[in-house]
């Protein structure tokens, strides 16, 4: 007997975010956009401020299999007081925080499939002590993974990449690169693609840093010191490794059928291409942890929250994402 | 009476690259690609090698229009020795830099309508004494600019872009900016887009050196310090200029709409988008020459020379993209 997956659980992020839209926008279209059932975990009052949509308040995860057909599922977590669209607050921050972290506990505990996560505000959570550099790292931290071992990918319909380093100053990124880090996120980004993407023997194409890989070592030498060893060590445990490759030639169509994941040196070399090609596909997946977390690759965009002006397919495309991953990790455990 | 404007000069760059082959498949498929009438400039010994079609020696580029019907038209410049597709020589660098010289000085006196560059070996032309980056340079040179007041533009259906600085090894990259400079590059970029591509009011959109443009100084101090001094002396003067931008979200289509050209900070920033886009398209554009002049975006490849492997279609957008750019100097002198 063949038992449906439980559904995904979906924290709405900031309150007073773009989060409750999108998601809310995300039930009303959810056979267009080809969604499974998810639940929302947050406070009600904060999708009530940007939607008329009914809400199917449930307890567990499971209750949304019925629900869903009805209304938006939510567990409810209720902050001290309701935020207004466009103007965060402590209070709103608790409650994007509170409902991350049951969106991942239920995730651990296999109630829910997979957790995807709204949009998050950092000054507001850097106020309430908050001390990660972003959800990924506080997830990570949840289900027992060092921030070091865990990958940021962008995925798109044609075209998945890896940064090495993220946000860091353009200046700081030679200094920041290792061989130890460079192989780090490769093993990461390899065994994602086996266990989120159900790719057997994943290709990863592994960038150079400089302006045509470094030309030898005209133009920089940390594609010989730093990126060929670690691209070495990578071939010696028998993952596909190829590299280092000249970023702005690694790409286009014919050069993107070569390999599976382009693993990047640093934020704008893995951003630029994937935002180009994928802008309202592209989904944030947290690869190395235990269980499937993906996100929109969007902020909270307090300027435009409550004002029906956010598109929801990011956020869409992060939660088909999320059930597909659940379905490979699933298969091949 | 209207009068056809003058040939295209074509220098055929190094006989054992891939320019002869190319720039020979263009003829053969010049109706299909929409070329004009053009000239090229070099070794017959060359393009024999590669190529079992017509060659029409011409002394002069009017001879052409009537030629080019009936063959390859080309002014022959013969090197002391044959080279093998592959096998580059320093006579074969004497004859490319003989031919690059050539094809200019026709430009400059108005007997060919703009310049299009076959790719040139820099090791064999450094061989011979050769003292520039590249031949953008050299062009700027011969045409008195200096090479501070030229800039490189990659141009493509849908997006243009302008790097400030190039061939620099990443870290070195933040040193390498100043408000002087790119202040030079973005009007280089704006007064090309009027001359070049006929655009009267052009608006020039103008990348951080940061991820999320340094997040108000968070993630690095260039934009603070160096961009936007730059796009306010360049506001100053009537520009229309914006900025600095997150370069991860300037190069999607609806991003793309709002700007006829993009300067960035580095190589890979302007090279990453348009070549992840239109790798076959993209055309290198000199800005700032008092002639046109315009290359294919790539080497000369000579891995593949005389293999009939190469793709023609970036030099044929190279000479439509000339002949396009020398219409609008025409026009609006």
């Amino acid at each position: 007997m063949s038992v449906s997956p439980p559904p995904l659980a979906v924290s709405l992020g900031d309150p007073a975010g773009i989060g409750p839209e999108v998601i809310s926008k995300c039930w009303d279209n959810r056979d267009a956009f080809g969604l499974p059932p998810f639940v929302a975990i947050g406070d009600p009052r904060s999708l009530a401020a940007v939607w008329d949509g009914p809400i199917e308040i449930v307890d567990e995860p499971r209750q949304a299999d019925n629900a869903f057909d009805y209304g938006l599922p939510l567990i409810q977590l209720n902050a001290p007081s309701a935020d207004t669209p466009g103007h965060p607050s402590v209070a709103g921050a608790h409650c994007s925080l509170d409902s991350l972290e049951l969106a991942v506990g239920l995730a651990r505990s296999g109630s829910a499939a997979a957790v995807v996560t709204g949009p998050v505000a950092k000054e507001q959570l850097y106020a309430i002590g908050f001390q990660h550099p972003g959800q990924t790292e506080f997830v990570a931290e949840r289900c027992g993974i060092s921030p070091g071992n865990v990958a940021m990918m962008l995925a798109g319909p044609t075209l998945r990449t890896v940064p090495v380093t993220t946000h860091l100053p353009l200046e700081e990124v030679a200094k920041a690169l290792s061989s130890a880090l460079i192989e780090s996120r490769g093993r990461a980004a390899l065994r994602g693609l086996q266990r989120n993407f159900g790719i057997p023997e994943p290709r990863l194409a592994i960038a150079g840093l400089n302006p045509h890989a470094g030309e030898g070592g005209m133009l920089g030498r940390e594609e010989i010191e730093l990126i060929e060893p670690a691209i070495a060590a990578l071939a010696s445990e028998g993952w596909l490794v190829t590299g280092p490759h000249p970023a702005d030639t690694m790409f286009h169509d014919r050069a993107r059928a070569n390999y599976d994941a382009a693993l990047c040196m640093y934020h704008d070399q893995a951003l630029i291409p994937i935002k180009a090609l994928h802008f309202e596909e592209a989904v944030n997946v947290t690869l190395g942890l235990p269980i499937v977390r993906t996100a929109p690759d969007h902020g909270t965009a307090f300027d435009i929250a409550g004002q029906d002006r956010a598109d929801p397919r990011p956020m869409a495309a992060a939660m088909r994402m999320a059930a597909a991953n659940a379905r490979y990790r699933v298969e091949t455990a």
